[in-house]
């Protein structure tokens, strides 16, 4: 990108934001990874001060004066030049928030310490209804945030919008229903073979072995140390501060080594889409989700979950894999895997068990757990169904979906941060990953010959250099679908997910 | 402090101020002891931003009709209350801001980043040459700003005011001749005497063990871990993110133990500060620096210093102290302590030995380094002492002072960061540290009887508890001299530490 004359302006204000965002994000990764107990007083008030700041900068008139300027500028540009699309970018995000009340924003961000804290205490003491009243008032506050900014079919679409423009209630119930009826057989004929032995994975291992694979791991895939870092937090993520700085977390659960393998893996992949970036794009618009005030690369939530479930599911949690590196793993662990096989090992991380908890599930039952909480989110928007009839509604659902019977809602309801922190409408984005991921890689397996056989040979730069120069590289420029448009020539379509799961699970 | 009605306003804007402050001290620290080597690019950029933000906050007419209305609503309150300081500080640090144009500052800070990298180079090859265009264009802003903001009698005065408020050259140059002239003939009998034995110092201490004795003493002093943490830097350092998060920094020189023990306990000196100022002050003007744009709730660099040295010089090098906890040292290094005695101990990190380089500096030879940068930085700034002439300058004072000959510039003029990084009238407040430090210990010791049993029996919270009460809990709310005058009767002076010093080294 030769940045054009008129976009000087723009890009020197959209640095800045881009700046203040990229501290809030450093803020939130040491509050998870390194803070002592007693920051978190005050912790909270700068995120939001960082936040309020950004915004202001974004809806000030010199940002404004500036955008009017590069709009006349860019006119006779090409539509889809990074040029243009900076300009559109920005002018969205500013309409998107000048819908918005600074009160209303106030309003959320409040609720959502006393929301968190509720949640945490109910779900320690499993009790749904110490957090009811705070959820009402999230749905209550989404519903005026999505009148606010606007939907014509259902209010679910304004909040699903923020994380994945371009889906909505109906498109998602599209993509879910023949994703549902494809995967339901699927997860049939996988229940009904023998479970594979899986004893060896709950034996002791120690952090510092962990730690070691994890980074090797990590590195074999092609993330740069020199422009990123692995550390531990209760609840794994990966954060950038512009592409030359992007961390990764983990953590170590000493009696359940997948956990931290396929984490880390799943982490890995997030960070080698931000690591890879067009450096062109650092501290502009493109690099910056200017409507969620968010410093981030990737273009999609739902984007950014295919490229980190491509390596953790398609790569990592393949047969391939652990052909070629369960024994670098058995040298970490003599004692403990001295007796497994790697089959035994690749048939045990990859055996069906359908649970409880979404984060622990496998790939068959994963989007079943998705598809319930989108169920449930929506309904909530729309008012069908009321806060006090949730843990009802979730348990019947677990109940049709995977024939188990939900103990308490610890392990029902209460499981996941999202809803209290104030997010509705982020859920999807994770089953649009998974058909996302599968979709590219049948895409370029099909597309490039010699893949697979680097892919046998370890040889992962080949895929990460597909992926730099169809994906990363471009950032926020391409919208999700117009960039798998590109990518492999039609908008998500879950039949390469079903084709591939039917392939590793049922043969 | 009960918030006055009137001060709500501007509390809230220098609310914000503050987090925008703390934000990038969290930036700082981070870039210092975790940030990957790729982060540097653009982390500079970040900083700058924030700075920029806090004092585009600060200079808004909002912030101004806040204060306007302060000022109106703390009229009838004692001058030295907590409100009417308040008021006072933040309009001194608006004009302070108004008179310094946004184009110097910005001037300043691009200057910055290139002169730090022409020093590294210079200190790596040992050329001052390379280093000097850059001072000298260092040297020229410096003397812009200094006429920005104003001076009566020399330059220096303006650019000392930043850090040490109350100082000028000419008060500087009577504390340093009385302070020079009863230094010098300590040194003398000092070095007339033996040389202990220090051969100990030398082996090797592995860093764990360090680092576990470190964090023992830190909290040993009374530094609350619940509210702080200790990380591994290059040039060691401590920062704060409001009291409740004040982090320490050390290194650890394998083949030299006192670098990391005395370091930590200097570091832990500058933590208690920040952890003990009162918590009503959190994110007010009396926990931030707005002349400086630096969140601290310390009232001066030198008020700063005189903790950290107190801590580390008063209580952690002395011989009480060797005697109580040189135990617990063996344990963790029964090899490398097992033929030494307390005694040998004490004497060996009390020995006398100038040398080239100030960081290393013993407590007699430390000031006269100061004294020599103050004399060369203050004749940068009224032109009687060109840039080029600096190293011969340097070297002669070090000749006429230690008797020393300077090998080459790394050992010399090219040693301290400071300059580098546009930092020009800091050096005094090193000294005015240790001054002030034996001034408030000498109060303490003839005001409380108990004080020095409670020390024996190794008691530090009593000493903490004066402290916090007279000291550290009221932040900024008094300036050096007069938080001096409250504690000892008096404002600096220079007899106390002359008499420590006499009695610790001459004895």
């Amino acid at each position: 990108m030769t940045p054009q004359a008129p976009l000087i302006a723009l890009n020197e204000r959209i640095a800045a934001v881009n700046d203040v965002l990229n501290a809030a994000s450093v803020l939130i990764w040491d509050s998870r990874t390194m803070m002592p107990a007693g920051g978190a007083e005050t912790r909270g008030c700068q995120i939001a001060t960082l936040t309020r700041v950004a915004r202001d900068l974004l809806l000030s008139s010199e940002t404004e004066a500036a955008l009017d300027e590069a709009e006349r500028g860019v006119e006779g540009l090409p539509e889809d030049s990074s040029e243009r699309r900076i300009v559109l970018q920005t002018r969205h995000a500013i309409e998107h928030h000048r819908q918005v009340p600074a009160a209303l924003i106030q309003a959320r961000a409040a609720l959502r310490t006393v929301a968190q804290a509720a949640w945490i205490e109910a779900r320690s003491k499993s009790d749904f209804f110490i957090y009811a009243p705070h959820l009402a008032e999230t749905v209550a506050l989404s519903r005026d945030y999505a009148d606010c900014i606007g939907w014509s079919e259902h209010p679910y679409d304004a909040m699903v919008s923020i994380y994945e423009p371009g889906e909505t209630a109906a498109s998602l119930k599209t993509l879910f229903t023949s994703l549902r009826a494809g995967l339901l057989p699927i997860l049939g004929a996988a229940r009904s073979q023998p479970a594979p032995r899986s004893d060896f994975l709950f034996r002791d291992y120690p952090e510092e072995g962990q730690r070691a694979f994890g980074l090797r791991l990590a590195e074999k895939l092609g993330y740069d140390l020199q422009r990123g870092r692995l550390d531990i937090t209760v609840h794994p993520f990966e954060v950038s501060f512009t592409r030359n700085d992007v961390r990764i977390t983990t953590r170590y659960n000493r009696n359940y080594l997948p956990a931290s393998i396929f984490g880390t893996a799943h982490e890995t992949g997030h960070g080698l889409y931000e690591q890879g970036v067009d450096p062109a794009y650092t501290r502009t618009t493109l690099a910056t989700d200017l409507v969620g005030l968010y410093a981030v690369g990737g273009t999609s939530f739902g984007a950014h979950e295919s490229q980190s479930r491509l390596w953790e599911n398609h790569i990592v949690r393949s047969r391939t894999f652990w052909r070629l590196h369960f024994p670098d793993l058995q040298r970490h662990f003599p004692d403990q895997l001295g007796d497994v096989s790697p089959e035994e090992f690749y048939r045990a991380v990859t055996r069906v068990e359908p649970g409880f908890i979404r984060v622990e599930a496998d790939e068959l039952t994963y989007d079943l757990h998705i598809m319930l909480r989108v169920e449930i989110e929506s309904a909530l928007m729309d008012g069908s169904l009321p806060v006090a009839d949730l843990p009802g509604a979730w348990n019947a659902l677990i109940k049709r979906d995977l024939d188990l019977d939900v103990p308490d809602d610890a392990r029902g309801v209460l499981q996941d941060v999202h809803w209290s922190t104030g997010y509705i409408g982020s859920f999807p984005t994770y089953t649009i990953g998974n058909v996302m991921a599968a979709q590219v890689m049948d895409t370029l397996r099909t597309q490039d010959e010699a893949l697979d056989a680097a892919l046998e040979e370890g040889k992962y730069a080949v895929l990460a250099e597909e992926l730099r120069t169809r994906i990363w590289q471009h950032g926020r420029r391409f919208a999700r679908d117009e960039l798998l448009e590109r990518v492999t020539g039609r908008g998500l379509d879950p039949k390469p997910y079903l084709a591939y799961l039917e392939g590793k699970y049922t043969r």
